[in-house]
């Protein structure tokens, strides 16, 4: 199943061009949080599955085009985002002196943390903070969405866990020479670099996600493209790694880290991700409406 | 005002050494996300502050000891945890080569994350991970708990986005020689790394918030004594910096940085916080029933 999250956080099921609200079949309690029903869904999924697949499929609920609605993400408040550095091997070649992950891998540098407030859909922008003379960069990655939660997780049980995927573009201030070594954790938090979308694929659309292309092209160049063959630190010893830390929750997403080819964000690019059976979503660039107190 | 969390979620206002249920005034929705209803309180504290008052004052209703209830961290779930790295003058000293951060305050390096799901509260316990050969230190911490959101506020207006404070304990695994240096947003957040409480004390409580002492002894001896007045960078400038950076949300918490006396925590240990006009608590520390898949 494909599920959107639109408008004012209504909860949709997507065929084709179309989805059908279902955000009716989930307690109308919800409508006093409605950022948090998609976590409530996850967290409830056995009992709701059933029929939200129903209604999703009822030829009888009116169908929304999607063009005709704005996308949110389709987990908009994760309760956290966690990431693996540097886990394509190509990727930790390119990264160089640049990076203070100097080339290690999940599995000798654990995960970080981006903020939730970071998160934006594909219907929204990509902005970068004006009078910056920075360096952004995009960094293409396949996000696993945590389902029944769980602490201690071994790897064998690991894939019970994963509720489904999305793609995800996970942007980054880079680090610069002269700049000092800022947290990474800020870097990657700003307002808008976490695009997550175009919507949440169930687990069983997705049998194999070791083998995935993962695409990323800035105004149509081809900036990214690698399978999720390559990963170095798997899916199932992700959630290994992250359950020995602290408890998963339902909703949790895990970026599962980028291939090769990062490279700079400008203002007036458009960015698009494409990964297999999962979708494609493309985003402007744009400048921030926020002046930095400082020179980021 | 006091406000504490406790049982399940439940909030009260807490007066001495007693506190009065005052649930019952918040919408009842808000009892299919319990863990939500703080951050809702504080969200829309403009509505609820005189009922909430009111009951909390209101004789006939009837009071429970502190002690016959359990009491959870007085914000459960904030959207993020932000924190100030090396944030007082005699810390740095320190530091040393210890620390990534090398010395440098939040004004160079920014914020980075803990994970919301390391939060415990007063009446929980620090678990350390079994079979650990690693140094887990404590630090001593002036909590501020953000009310209204907002992007790019400016430190004159910053105090206004205060909507009280607690007491937090940040719990940290070293970086020892030999191991590498793992991300620094992983090994402060284990589950139980952040006890928070006992309370969240309202601003207008705390006119002063650069003037309390805050204290923390392991086994009743004292390991840190400092003012808040040493802070480097203050309270209104950390909330310029992170808004910058990303919006704030109400119920977000800020972690103000640790004075110098940073030690180590050992099980069977037991550690109290204490800072003026907010409160002290006590916690036991225990090894975790958790194996981690690598030798933390």
């Amino acid at each position: 199943m494909k599920l959107a999250v639109f408008n004012d956080f209504r909860i949709g099921v997507v065929a084709g061009h179309v989805l059908r609200d279902v955000t009716g079949v989930l307690p109308s309690e919800l409508n006093l949080v409605p950022a948090q029903r998609m976590n409530w869904l996850i967290a409830h999924w056995t009992d709701y599955e059933a029929p939200i697949r129903d209604r999703g499929a009822d030829d009888s609920v009116m169908a929304s085009a999607i063009d005709d609605v704005t996308l949110l993400a389709p987990v908009p408040a994760p309760p956290h985002i966690f990431a693996a550095p540097a886990n394509y091997r190509k990727h930790l070649h390119e990264l160089g002196a640049r990076s203070v992950s100097k080339g290690r891998t999940a599995r000798e540098q654990g995960f970080f943390l981006k903020a939730p407030g970071s998160i934006i859909g594909p219907g929204a922008r990509i902005e970068l903070p004006r009078n910056s003379l920075r360096r952004f960069d995009h960094e293409s990655e396949l996000a696993v969405i945590v389902g029944q939660g769980g602490r201690n997780i071994h790897r064998d049980d690991a894939m019970k866990h994963v509720f489904g995927y999305s793609c995800l573009i996970d942007g980054t201030m880079r680090i610069e020479p002269g700049s000092g070594e800022e947290e990474r954790t800020m870097r990657k938090s700003f307002a808008s670099f976490t695009p997550l979308g175009p919507y949440l694929v169930t687990a069983d659309e997705v049998p194999e996600p070791h083998a995935l292309r993962n695409r990323l092209s800035v105004n149509g160049e081809v900036r990214q493209d690698a399978n999720t063959a390559d990963m170095i630190v798997g899916i199932a010893e992700l959630i290994e790694l992250v359950s020995s830390v602290l408890p998963l929750s339902p909703g949790d997403v895990i970026a599962t880290g980028t291939p090769e080819g990062v490279g700079p964000l400008t203002v007036g690019d458009e960015v698009s991700i494409e990964i297999d059976r999962i979708g494609q979503m493309s985003l402007r660039v744009h400048s921030a409406d926020v002046v930095s107190p400082r020179p980021f």
